[in-house]
């Protein structure tokens, strides 16, 4: 299992850097230290990464204390939206602008290896560092609403009763810069050792994919309520990089 | 998008406690705030949501920065064990004993409202604080070993080759206690509001499952090599409570 883990404990810890237009520039704590090819700085395919996955896990500190909490997210160009009620404490705390690490994991597949200690996962991940901040114009939070919507699933944001003023108000957007972050990929077979290859002991990768199961139309819609495709045709995630 | 996000934003902060045998006492960084009914502090489905979960997200701090990294897992009994390489510099920081925020998630599905923000998700998830410690006995290490490989694949542990006593002491264990924690979930249908009730706007859920593909050999198998039957028959995860 050293190969997913292994590769996971390896980012350095320090100081933020600006990108070049299309890479993310390596920082002491983005960095990959031990395995390098993991490490992936190119903008699009961290972006492709963050577009695929579903939730983010969202690190932040009180009092000393580490909290990871797991949320919908959506991207609109180099700025990531998570939201929540304004009485929420997590939520109040992000607006306030606080440090954080943002993780978005997409499961490729187990990797099956002849010995104990190369089992793996292939994996695509994203690991952002900055500073959250709050969106205080309707504007940029309808903007955010809708990339939320669309994200969940393409078209969504039109087809929806738009928030209210008064739901505006009720919501804590924050956005999370994506200037500082990396990707990290594993794709590939079991590397095992050599005096292992000969062994008759099953080995490779069994994919792993998350689809959506047939939808369930709430019991009380109107008759004849049209239905979306994408409420039929949810793309698979992980399995792989496309 | 209330409903997940509202209550994955509810935990307080505080100190812990000593569960009762079936339960985890609440304390005011696991209790539920704003939506009580979500919180599960019942001990068998906390468990259930870990070994249904294929990585968890570990949280922790190192010079006032969070840091979230995915990890493969194992649940034995009341302990959470992860691994790494020993020269890995965030397995180092577990080692030494630090407060900890380990979350797990299940995806269980979409819920689409007819309003922007009751959009929702269905999801299980377990969320465990605590003091990260070192395994030191090779006697432990190959018991947490063995527990990895079973949370990958019931019964692999058994085919495959034992860690020498070499790739013990390369190998950093670390134990995570799961004392203080809590599991939250959501299930069922959108919540809108009484004026949207009538709109001609799709709503309902869109399951999410998590399920493998076809196995993929490694290329050098001897001929002849047996295969597992978990190989191909992986069970589902997500999709809801079972």
């Amino acid at each position: 299992m050293d190969e997913a883990i292994g590769h996971y404990l390896t980012y350095d810890i320090a100081v933020m850097d600006t990108p070049t237009p299309t890479v993310y520039t390596p920082t002491t704590r983005t960095k990959v230290r031990r395995l390098r090819k993991r490490g992936v700085y190119d903008k699009a395919r961290v972006h492709a990464i963050l577009d695929e996955g579903i939730i983010c896990h969202v690190g932040f500190v009180k009092d000393g204390q580490p909290y990871v909490i797991p949320t919908l997210y959506a991207r609109a160009a180099e700025t990531l939206y998570v939201h929540g009620s304004a009485v929420s404490r997590m939520l109040k705390s992000l607006a306030g602008g606080v440090d954080i690490c943002v993780t978005v994991t997409l499961l490729d597949g187990y990797v099956l290896a002849r010995s104990a200690f190369h089992h793996s996962m292939n994996f695509r991940s994203v690991m952002l560092f900055g500073t959250s901040s709050q969106v205080v114009e309707d504007e940029e939070k309808r903007a955010a609403t809708a990339a939320l919507l669309e994200h969940i699933a393409p078209g969504r944001s039109a087809h929806t009763r738009d928030p209210t003023a008064a739901e505006l108000r009720a919501v804590l957007m924050v956005r999370i810069p994506i200037a500082e972050g990396s990707a990290k990929v594993r794709t590939g077979g079991p590397i095992d050792e050599p005096g292992d290859m000969g062994e008759p002991i099953w080995a490779g990768q069994i994919p792993l994919v998350t689809i959506a199961g047939a939808a369930i139309p709430d019991g009380v819609l109107p008759p004849g309520t049209w239905e979306p495709a994408y409420v039929r045709a949810y793309p698979a995630r992980g399995g792989g990089e496309s």
